[in-house]
């Protein structure tokens, strides 16, 4: 079922080109590290844990045979200047670095090899977290939920089959039957061009609604609980995620409705404290206004457009991980998972 | 400053299509019955007061001089089921049937001049009631603040400046300096196609944001006060406005910033005891996947598509209308207009 949203042969990065969805559902080979830079910072790869990933085999093929630490730093910095909020991007570089560091004396060869063994880990650690999440998350569906969920996080997002909707799938092997709420998600509509496509696909009744819709579906009864993913989160627990999600975790907690961030602890940034000190990324006007093609408003006045907002922590029922699920309060216990 | 929305002479109604800005501001003549139901089900005219005004010179070009009292119902009829949610539509061609019975056994030219005269009288009271309304509303706004609205309650909406646009409007003539955000309000982006458009067209300072960013602007402090209109207010104060404004209420009362409804009495339905009963109209998918022609979700999934929500009188922190502006408890208040 997990749709191999990226592999990594002979030093090329093949991914699926998610702009393109769902209209065509094509792969394209990243072979240069610009090409793969411009594909994290357009989106053609995204979520969390997958440009973690993307990020860690971009290192080996922007790196193409030159071990250089010059080369191997202005690698690393243009990465690190693709996107800002997502805490998997910076792990992921952390990591490939450390390695560099330590083999860097030794022959170009070991060197090479240990890179390429820090991004497979990297990648199968993904993949394994994804069903452990899922598996822990899966507890808290019951048979003919309705769950909503915003954005994509799901195979799509990851190496394997998502956080969020890796609990719906987990729950579907369980041999339940869920059904499932995806808020469009604006500007990008990544949660009607990626998780009601892969949901379709995975045989998943979805429904698709515009994000300003999910108010009237919990005045209906019809959101047991709401699910997300997750791009960075405090060591007190708030959480930045897709824009839009403290908006729906508000009308949540308005009208009594679980709300549960799944994600891996490579989303945990335990060096802020909170979420004001977390990043958010400001994205262009276009995106608003010609995401579709025509010109759907002015051109020549401001829009405000930032990709991703921070979620209280007070607003969350619980945080699915693959160390299980923890419910607040939760400073005591992120900070032992990273002792 | 007013747009002429819509202007009638010689049997001819001239609108502008709508659907057609902010990429091109076209006008178009309606010369027959389906033309004119068809531009208010397809929205090229559309905002509760302007679809009330539209359906009254509408009933005149539907009838094309055939004054018999058969070809006078089925023209009625048909206008009654162009959009269900919006009372002054109902409320515009009651007032043409209250017309129409008291002078079909007059002469024929009698008739007519009394039809044209309703249908006049609706429109120049629609221009009437939005000056007031801006100058009642105005009187809320301090110079400098700032305000969010959703979808269109403005000169588009209307036959004169709008009823929540009015407002700022009014205190832009008063010497104020207002600030707007305004949510582009998916699916069909009337608060950027349309609001943004006829703001910047009159010099007033605009942001859109997509719907799912407004709460996270709450917080950032850039909000005074929500201002937007209505297609229906039941006797208690519930309302019916576009999709998303629910959502909105709510999260404007979580943040402590007032949340204003401008709109004339037309807009009210005191036959209605609460917002239990205001018929909402859900229409197609491929307003939230094709809208801008081009497949942004997949076909063959459900989509959730309703055009409005009611907002419960107990979110809305007071209403502006033409006779002045009223708070909790709506209920003896809006019984005395009516009385």
């Amino acid at each position: 079922m997990p749709l191999e949203t990226l592999s990594f042969e002979n030093n090329v990065l093949t991914i699926i080109d998610q702009t393109r969805l769902p209209g065509e559902f094509i792969r394209i080979n990243l072979t240069d590290l610009e090409s793969c830079a411009e594909a994290i910072e357009t989106l053609r790869i995204r979520g969390a844990p997958a440009i973690g990933v993307a990020a860690a085999y971009s290192v080996i093929v922007g790196l193409d045979e030159d071990l250089s630490l010059g080369h191997f730093e202005h690698v690393v910095n243009r990465l690190r200047k693709t996107r800002p909020t997502a805490v998997n991007l910076f792990h992921a570089l952390d990591d490939m670095e450390i390695t560099f560091n330590r083999y860097m004396n030794e022959t170009p060869e070991l060197l090479a090899e240990e890179l390429l063994n820090t991004a497979r880990r990297i990648h199968e650690e993904d993949r394994a977290t994804c069903r452990q999440i899922g598996k822990n998350g899966a507890r808290l569906l019951e048979d003919g939920m309705s769950v909503l969920t915003h954005c994509n996080a799901g195979g799509l997002a990851t190496s394997d089959y998502g956080t969020a909707l890796g609990v719906i799938y987990a729950a579907k092997e369980a041999g339940k039957t869920i059904y499932v709420y995806s808020n469009e998600t604006r500007p990008l509509l990544q949660g009607s061009r990626l998780t009601a496509w892969e949901l379709d696909r995975n045989g998943v009744d979805v429904t698709v609604l515009c994000d300003n819709m999910a108010a009237v579906l919990m005045t209906q009864g019809k959101v047991d609980c709401v699910i997300v993913g997750a791009d960075r989160i405090a060591a007190n627990g708030d959480t930045a995620n897709k824009i839009g999600t403290y908006g729906l975790a508000v009308l949540s907690y308005h009208h009594n409705i679980p709300f549960y961030v799944a994600a891996p602890l490579s989303t945990f940034d335990p060096s802020l404290l909170n979420g004001n000190d977390i990043p958010i990324e400001e994205r262009h006007p276009e995106e608003i206004n010609r995401g579709f093609g025509t010109l759907t408003g002015p051109e020549n006045i401001k829009y405000f457009n930032p990709a991703f907002d921070v979620t209280p922590e007070k607003y969350i029922s619980a945080f699915i991980t693959e160390k299980g699920i923890i419910r607040s309060p939760y400073s005591e216990k992120i900070k032992k998972w990273f002792e």
